[in-house]
């Protein structure tokens, strides 16, 4: 389940938020060490996929890394990041799989807004891959949860995905890709969202529609009493 | 798409596939290594995600995160891992997202077989949260898409996912969970898995579900020559 949010000042906090009221130029500087640090664990990951060093040299560099591994947590969360709010305002959520700065694992991938309409153009590796060459159903479906969710929020319906439908059209290249959602149709504090991931393809063919997705996403109930609230300039900045 | 593959030396060659013949032991004790380096990796990751250290901290780290890359890259592969098959014709998909042994996107998952039905048990930490403490609605989805492919497997039918349907019933609390998934029913090349993921409380009290899933699994053309040449003992051990 993906949440996505608006700004929240005007709302009661919802559940598990935390507020930090770290200023713009904390967070600005924050980010300029921890974003370059989240991509260089990026690359570790897709050489530790693709490597073929001997079984001594693994070893050599695991110990390496439980080191730098006990010196990020001599001071860290207890637990999960959350999502954190700064004094503008403005959301933090590290720790999300897909767009999170500080979360390796995120391809990552920042969402563009115009309008309504999100999009996204991104890479997925080897890291991301399922049948030889093809990125797996699972990364993509990952992927189009959060674009769809980020739509629902750029339509002012931000929401928890209730379900999401994924079809494969054909395989998805591991490589550069492209991204599109907006909302379909609005009833209640329910809204329906697709999206698809499409291939871009470097020598100006035509991009070939990969993967299709609808979503139906559910206002959460923190966010009903005041929708006026959730601004619509915010999403994709988090 | 994911594809879950049987013993495919029955078969012709799918594409993408390779047979670098290595024997049960060179992968035992290749396994030996690569298997504890992921799990580091895994911390590091989870660490990142939680760290708290001073900006300066975060860059003494980057930089040596960057010398174990170049070590890793002095011997890789060009490009993703693929599907690789040994001498006694079991397979290895270290790459892949929910269950690659050298992925440390990977949680990873470990999936049992009881006759036809799948299931697993493991944990999501900090690095798949979407809404604060809660699973990445995304992440729930890459699981199951995996997870109800290897069921497609286990009951005789391996394909390429066609759909993923995905309802959200709760929020996924983050921490150990249980999967589960079935053959539901089989149409031709075509076949209808049904899983889902609940809590795994430590108290001992009923479990919940959090996730259900419905996948439409196609039987890959490759694979339609000879079907009686996938072995059903096979999945689960990549």
């Amino acid at each position: 389940m993906s949440t996505h949010y608006g700004r929240a000042q005007h709302l009661e906090t919802p559940p598990g938020f935390v507020h930090d009221e770290l200023t713009k130029a904390e967070v600005k500087e924050r980010e300029a060490a921890l974003v370059p640090l989240t991509d260089s664990v990026r690359r570790l990951i897709d050489a530790l996929v693709r490597t073929q060093v001997a079984e001594q040299g693994m070893e050599d560099v695991r110990h390496r890394v439980d080191a730098l591994t006990e010196e990020l947590l001599a001071d860290a969360l207890p637990g999960p990041h959350g999502v954190r709010f700064g004094s503008d305002g403005g959301y933090r959520n590290y720790g999300n799989p897909v767009v999170g700065k500080g979360n390796a694992i995120a391809p990552p991938i920042a969402f563009q807004r115009d309008g309504e309409a999100v999009s996204a153009e991104f890479e997925l590796g080897p890291a991301y891959e399922g049948p030889p060459g093809l990125v797996h159903g699972g990364a993509s479906a990952m992927v189009l949860d959060q674009m769809l969710g980020e739509a629902a929020s750029a339509g002012g319906k931000p929401g928890m995905t209730g379900t999401l439908t994924v079809v494969y059209r054909q395989g998805t290249p591991l490589g550069p890709l492209r991204g599109e959602a907006r909302i379909e149709s609005v009833e209640g504090v329910k809204s329906v969202v697709r999206g698809r991931l499409l291939t871009r393809p470097a020598d100006g063919s035509e991009p070939v529609v990969c993967v299709e997705a609808e979503g139906i996403f559910i206002l959460p109930r923190w966010a009903r009493q005041d929708p006026a609230g959730v601004d619509r300039e915010h999403v994709g900045e988090a």
